[in-house]
């Protein structure tokens, strides 16, 4: 069993906030996370598939399909977006960095050939990540 | 004459468009960056002062000093910002880096005791970067 | 679950050696990390925190209450010190990055609201690092 | 159970191709990686030892001393070398990332003194990693 | 005038020797440089233009266009290739990190349009670094 | 001409203050940085040198011998050691990153053959750095 790593960035806008609640409320739970003009991130993601080497072509799975899987079903719908508005898969969800890459686990984990989702990684900013194994 | 660097971060939210023209007409100019609905980026900054050393402290300017002074002239203006909406420094600008870089440059010029502003570097992903030293 | 991390960083000053050993009896266990005029470093510290998503906010835990945690309970204690003589929670041990990784989650892991402390890393040079995990 | 890391690098040329196929098929199965005039990296290695502290010099193992076993054992046989043709712990296996770090892995199991090898991970290039654990 | 800074890789292989030199006095020049089984790099390029912004677009250059100038004039040519044998642009020329930066530059620097070419730089390990700014 | 620059990094402990001055008129002066225990760095440090390339090898000078010379004459008083106490070529000098900077900068200004120091640079941590030219 062999860990392979996929590391992609992209940029987008989010806002956090619920719902229902006041711009003052929104601005005490989330802070300046709650700006209403929105603000973005550089994110960072790396997404971890697990499985055994084919002896054929010494491959867990050629890192450049798993780019492209990667792009067809999560970069595609975030890069150069907003979370709130434009990805469909962040609909009714508050895009925290935890909500995200729980998505992005259930947009990818049925669509691994030849290994098994193992982790997806989300770096918000160079201080703050967040990870998700599945379970 | 030494130079010392100050790095600081902050994420903001922006779009690349020309008031006047459509949005089919903005795409063509600016690609994805032209997003309606916005998109955002982790930037981070570097401001280069030059100066004397100082014989009695050993600095050329106290960088703790120099931290507030980009603090309190710009993070406070971009950090969890919308660069078209919510940054008076911009208003009226095409939210590019390299106007970014330029107005930056201008808020902080008047501002510095004890050396020059010498340069103000952008970068605005891993794999973009824009100075500017008032030439 | 979600796994979440915070990035801390401090310097601090240190010497490895043991009371009771001669400097020449140090020098042949720690080498020149037990210059007994002190060296140090800039440590880099990640607090990784272990739960499930709070469906009303979308955190496992703000992670700006995490950094207030670890803050408090570690950099202050810290950050531009000197870890043999000035903190109180590496008292009467050798100040080895593996002491300090031990010593600095038993500070922080019956503090932490909202999920448990997962791992503590601590990355002494680019090319060191250790890791604890409460086994 | 403490964690150590020690990270090294390491510069080689290599080439992906299968005996027996075409320089055609070659290129089918590995594309870019298959030139037959070879290609190359900077690889960077780490290696993870798990066990207890030492409680007479607070190490797990001395890092010195796993540098040296991991320059001795891995790094004086692939760096500034070509995989494919001076490694003798790869002869016979198309140098994918893959293969590289199961075959570290198992020259580096039986030769850690005061711990047991945890990890052995290798990223080839800033985007693409590879992790085994003996598993 | 603004700086603008666009950054690419490329993997690739190479050996330092020199025509008519035996292998003993390749290897007294160029230590394991001289492998006559080759090495490589992964090599880091940066590639500054400066220039007035454009007022229409906000833009020196689009870094799109950049990027592509780069890709057809240098990675095409050096990625996934040997910088002795199939490089046109490095024929006869010893690939020491100099000689590269220099025939980069050369590659570049008549196709910059809307700013001049100021500097070409070279990471050829997290270590060593070269520029040349046609001087 | 070709810049090229060759990375070191040592690890020091150092404390700011002036001789004369009570601990508390250095707290005012340093703040934290005059904690009379110590405090300490993983400084990185960057030498350029510039000159023409040698035809008959390509280089400017060849890095391996550079770093030599930045070990004989910086690295070896340095790493490891109190800049306040035990390096001779910081002696009287409060031991802020100018003074170290320039410090260096004397101490390889006339050791470069085949070349001249173009620039030294200190990063003291990730956010603040420091440079001198000669000027």
């Amino acid at each position: 069993m062999v860990y392979i790593t996929r590391r992609e960035t992209f940029a987008a806008a989010h806002r956090l906030y619920k719902d229902g609640l006041s711009d003052k409320e929104n601005f005490e739970m989330f802070g300046k996370c709650s700006n209403p003009n929105w603000h973005g991130h550089n994110y960072t993601l790396e997404v971890v598939v697990a499985g055994e080497i084919n002896p054929t072509t010494g491959f867990v799975l050629d890192i450049k399909h798993l780019k492209k899987i990667i792009h067809q079903n999560v970069i595609s719908k975030v890069d150069h977006k907003n979370l709130n508005i434009d990805t469909d898969f962040m609909r009714g969800l508050i895009p925290t960095s935890e909500n995200i890459v729980v998505s992005i686990w259930k947009q990818l984990v049925d669509k691994i050939p030849g290994g098994k989702l193992f982790s997806v990684k989300l770096y918000e900013t160079e201080n703050n990540y967040f990870e998700y194994r599945g379970e």
